[in-house]
């Protein structure tokens, strides 16, 4: 935890049940350092724990998302020991939080800015975002597990298309070819991601949104069969908790449902 | 089996060799119910058995497809046993069906009526077809495989959206996504999936499409060499089959083929 | 290698450090034979190991891009002992290939043909291309893996929708649903794909798109943790390499980077 206090890499804001996170360099289009990391990751942490946030929204200050890797830190890559290279917790973090996360894609997301925004559960983008991979441009390997997440978010192909050409796809391709789940306009992009956001946290069970996170991860490496398996025992586990109830009542009641924050469920 | 006789709530109608079902709870929007579900599935595995059955539709009477499970089912599920939720025919059974099953998608498919539509190979749909997961807006979790299929139809990232929101998606964005594979006019809907369900039925290799469908349940689970080595076994025992010497000769004699029924077949 | 040495079954057309490869039996819409796979393999293997080719183009003489199997083979297939069956190299050698290989699809895909196409890394074509699958009219199986490829480019159901029913699918289609990547005039076709070829020739790293190739075969069956490891591994790699210097320092200097062949890479 190397993170100089004074400098806030990572702003936030919460706006009732949705906590907004905005990657903070905006001189360097939010290029990632360590020090970024440490306080992405922090407040990530602190927000998976936090009963009050239902949901988390991403995005970037001023012109980019992310432009991945800062420039002056790969420059020096070559010469890094293993030990300079590894960091305390896994970059895939984001993907572990129990709560959704919402990327709201701004501008550029290069590199490793493209992989974090593929550890978010959801993608917003306006037509001004731009998603390239660029590892292939620098003589890199396809980092951090995106040669596995982006086959199974817009197919082998296109997939290949992308991480082989490292090409620049503007919002509104990326949109097409699955990439990006909802485009908006540029001026409303972080007010629809919250709302979207909001929505999930309002009417939405938080144990169901952590369950089905966790089962949609999981299926990706095993068997039809031992997902259903799965599936049943959760259902079970449903069935003896406290939101079936809640989330039939309200349904038959038409009103919005208010279910118990995560760390009360069984 | 419990089924009241006197009420039919799966209608069957013979169409040539297609068998158009219709789930005939029009005043609960076609709600799954455990009766309902023993109809369906006889009915499934008769057409199983019957050589003159060579593709199945699948749609809803009235304004729905399948509402999901009755609501009044739900909301005892809290106090059901283990052994009152248990089934004695797996939820997926209609996968295993290995004549061609086509959804022709005529409003809400929610909840468990979502998954029902998945389990079909096919799906036709209007663009007054509502779908949705439904499962987190009542404290449950995503349930009897859906977790594992949807990911694999539309991607990963459509799959949260669509589980982590449960929201409504209309026919048309649900064709956009790869979730229906034919968006047709709501008057014609049921014609036209016949007539595509009639088209396999004569002129489809009634071997080839069971074959084929296995093929694509198994190949979701093992690796590109297991495949391949299955695909050259089963390459082999088409060549000593009855089947490719029609499909040839209809083809180079510019006729319709008329292949043997699925039993006959080594 | 019974290739007759006369005729020249693929046209082969280097251009910059493009291979352009031509299948050439217009007159059967280049339809396969083995003479045609032997010719094709052989160039393929060649080029994978010369170093002054960095990414080859594939399409087909005339009105067809190929037509599958050739009618008079198949015709013969029943009587075909297992021995006449068996290939000296595996049918998806062009997967194995480590440069990009991009398909330029002009015309009809049928069958292997289709699965050729699928062997490619990358799909341009024009509104006049036509892909089936073919298989199920014809009596056979899904052969060599398109059953599990093509589920993993056009997701599931799209998949079934094209095995089981072997429908007839434009390139406008095919584009729409992620079987192509880049839809072109067809004036402009091969030339559209040379130039993309071009840009990965001059623009990417030899040895990222090896192995990004690899990573994203890998990453098909294997777990997400094994995959983030591997690139870990190959992460450390690069930083050993040359081609990260210069790749950063293109990048910097806003030039076009000069990387290494891929075999002086260690």
């Amino acid at each position: 935890m190397t993170t100089d206090q004074a400098e806030q890499l990572v702003l936030t804001e919460r706006r009732g049940a949705v906590l907004l996170l905005t990657m903070n360099r905006p001189a360097r289009l939010n290029a990632w350092t360590d020090a970024l990391e440490d306080q992405y990751f922090d407040v990530l942490e602190s927000a998976d724990r936090d009963a009050d946030v239902r949901a988390i929204v991403v995005t970037g200050a001023g012109r980019g998302f992310c432009a991945g890797a800062d420039m002056d830190d790969l420059a020096g890559a070559s010469s890094a020991s293993d030990a300079e290279i590894d960091r305390p917790r896994p970059r895939h973090l984001p993907m572990t939080v129990r709560k959704p996360l919402i990327a709201a894609v701004n501008g550029a997301a290069a590199g490793l800015g493209f992989v974090e925004a593929l550890y978010c559960d959801v993608r917003f983008a306006s037509a001004e975002a731009v998603f390239l991979t660029a590892f292939v441009r620098r003589g890199l390997a396809a980092e951090y597990g995106v040669s596995w997440l982006l086959p199974r978010i817009v197919g082998h192909s296109r997939a290949l298309d992308l991480l082989l050409s490292g090409r620049r796809v503007g919002g509104e391709e990326a949109y097409r070819m699955g990439l990006v789940d909802h485009l908006v306009p540029a001026e409303t992009l972080v007010d629809d991601a919250v709302a979207y956001a909001a929505d999930l946290a309002e009417g939405c069970s938080p144990w169901s949104m952590a369950t089905i996170k966790r089962q949609v991860a999981l299926d990706g490496e095993r068997g039809f069969d031992a997902s259903v398996a799965d599936a049943d025992t959760l259902m079970r586990a449903s069935f003896r908790g406290v939101d079936i109830a809640e989330g039939v009542a309200s349904f038959t009641q038409r009103r919005p449902p208010a279910f118990a924050p995560l760390f009360s469920h069984p």
